[in-house]
């Protein structure tokens, strides 16, 4: 045994519909000694994301999902306290897997080291991390979208939808975000550079996606499903290319909700896809390259929801689903040496 | 004016949901005068198509609806009576697009010569036709089948569905055949050679896709979307594709229903395309020169449903619009001259 108390965030009851508070517990185990090969570090950032809802309800999701009393899964910073593995140092920062909890034990071959001169740590779970990863592939791969095409963003102003906007404006097409506050509609057009913006909590989506789109929809990214996706399929162009990469209107929902009517991608001879980013690994260094890249060039901005405190993770988990983040959610869960730099 | 007498079937009103005969409405009018240039043929087989109800609705389908008394569309075989055009002579068999009617004129752009002595003529409505060159294009570019992989075929005994299905077959795909009735059933697993069939009228979906498909689906030729579309994507392998060719389904209904759930897409990363076989005419020739090999080598069986009558056309395409056909659905409208040949 070490002497260190570990803070972790377990499953205790499987949400049905809306995750409450009382779905999650903070418990203290203290942390185990390291065994051979193993590297012990400290949580500094947890990344929290839509998917994770999908890991603790019943129903089946990508892997198998997440036992009761088991620590919550998640991507995060960390710095390593202990090692027994000649790769890593004491002090290195590295992205890891440890989950809602302050402390983690990992192999090397699932940790990758981190270089916070090049940018900030936080960065890594996010515009460098699987959101970023999850906007540039699902982008590129399947919606190519062409200068002078019109490009619709589900959570345009989320970690994902964000940046696949961004991107889509880097390639020259007309981009139109749909958000679920004004705040975050001028946060789109106005700090991102998209050409409009759509608030569905007050705008009749139809009418506004006729507006703000009036070539009609070439590439629709989609981070929602549900009605946005069937009024987006009203307006689609010939040969349009759909990327279904979440399902964020349904993952507090108790049974599946019904589809929209399909009629639109067969008049239109149009596609919808699934995307998981993990199908995508080979593309991980082009997209760092590039996205390192417009980062420093200025042409991609990114802004983060940071929360304080990993007891505060459930609370912000919930508030996730029901879009109350502004920009990329992570929670700071302990502190970071290397912010603010002199 | 010539002295013959065009009888013709003209759209009186736009059925809402199921056509009714009253809908259509006989009329004779004297053929005219032949223009410079002009064809004039005598039709002699129709093609009844589930396509046609969407040219009669209201609503927008992939070209202007048909306008009230306008002679009902759709592609035919014909016999040249007289001609204009140096290329045609009184006599030849040409593929024409002449609709519900006795006679038609065309342009020598829109006939192309048949050869009675290859396929009987009424074949080039069918498995060497449109429908035809629509399963082969669908299934081979959207589907792409590979040995060992599970295809599923809707409405597997249409003049669609039963060529997809045996090019599958000749593909090394296991097949199964989703159909309205035993004898249907009976007739794709017997005589096309499916690996199984399932009458969707008698049996329960999804339990008999499991046992049909027992490693599940790996492509879906979709002529029906609705319950059968559902019941597939439940049971989909990662990255199945699904040709959506036709929403036979919901061709009547008066109100788009709802389509299914797509969460199965994003976690099969799969994707749904809409079909149109106009986009392929470049694979025309492909699709011609393999589908008479298959049918010379006796790969490919083909079954025709023939009314005999330009009046009984109505009834006919009310009947196909149930699954009341049996094969492909054609209205022999005058006597073929190369039926039976001695």
């Amino acid at each position: 045994m070490s002497n260190l108390t570990n803070q972790q965030i377990v499953l205790k009851s499987r949400p049905v519909g809306e995750p409450k508070e009382t779905d999650f517990a903070l418990v203290e185990t203290p942390v185990p000694e390291l065994g051979e090969g193993e590297i012990l570090s400290r949580t500094i950032y947890l990344s929290l994301d839509p998917y994770m809802r999908g890991l603790i309800s019943e129903s089946k999701s990508y892997t198998a999902n997440l036992e009761l009393n088991s620590v919550m899964v998640g991507g995060t910073v960390s710095q390593v306290i202990k090692s027994n593995d000649p790769q890593f140092q004491a002090g290195d920062f590295v992205l890891s897997a440890n989950g809602w909890q302050t402390y983690g034990i990992s192999k090397s071959e699932n940790l990758r080291k981190l270089d916070p001169n090049q940018t900030p740590l936080s960065y890594n779970l996010g515009v460098l991390g699987m959101p970023g990863h999850t906007a540039y592939s699902a982008l590129l791969d399947i919606g190519q979208p062409k200068a002078g095409e019109t490009v619709v963003i589900s959570a345009a102003s989320g970690a994902v939808g964000s940046v696949a906007g961004q991107i889509a404006k880097i390639k020259g097409s007309r981009v139109v975000g749909i958000v679920g506050s004004d705040e975050k509609r001028d946060f789109v057009v106005q700090e991102l550079g998209f050409d409009a913006g759509i608030n569905r909590k007050t705008q009749e989506l139809s009418s506004a996606l006729k507006e703000a789109a009036p070539n009609g929809i070439d590439v629709y990214f989609d981070n929602t499903a549900g009605e946005i996706l069937e009024a987006v399929l009203q307006q689609i162009n010939l040969g349009a290319k759909i990327a279904l990469v979440g399902l964020i209107s349904e993952y507090n929902a108790v049974h599946p909700p019904a589809g929209p009517n399909l009629r639109p991608l067969l008049i239109k001879r149009a596609l919808i896809k699934g995307f998981l980013v993990r199908d995508y690994q080979h593309q991980q260094e082009d997209c760092l390259r590039d996205v390192s890249q417009w980062l420093k060039e200025g042409k991609l901005k990114y802004r983060e929801d940071v929360v304080v405190g990993l007891e505060n993770a459930p609370r912000a988990f919930i508030g996730l689903l029901r879009g109350e983040n502004f920009g990329k959610l992570i929670v700071r869960v302990s502190d970071d040496p290397t912010a603010f730099p002199t």
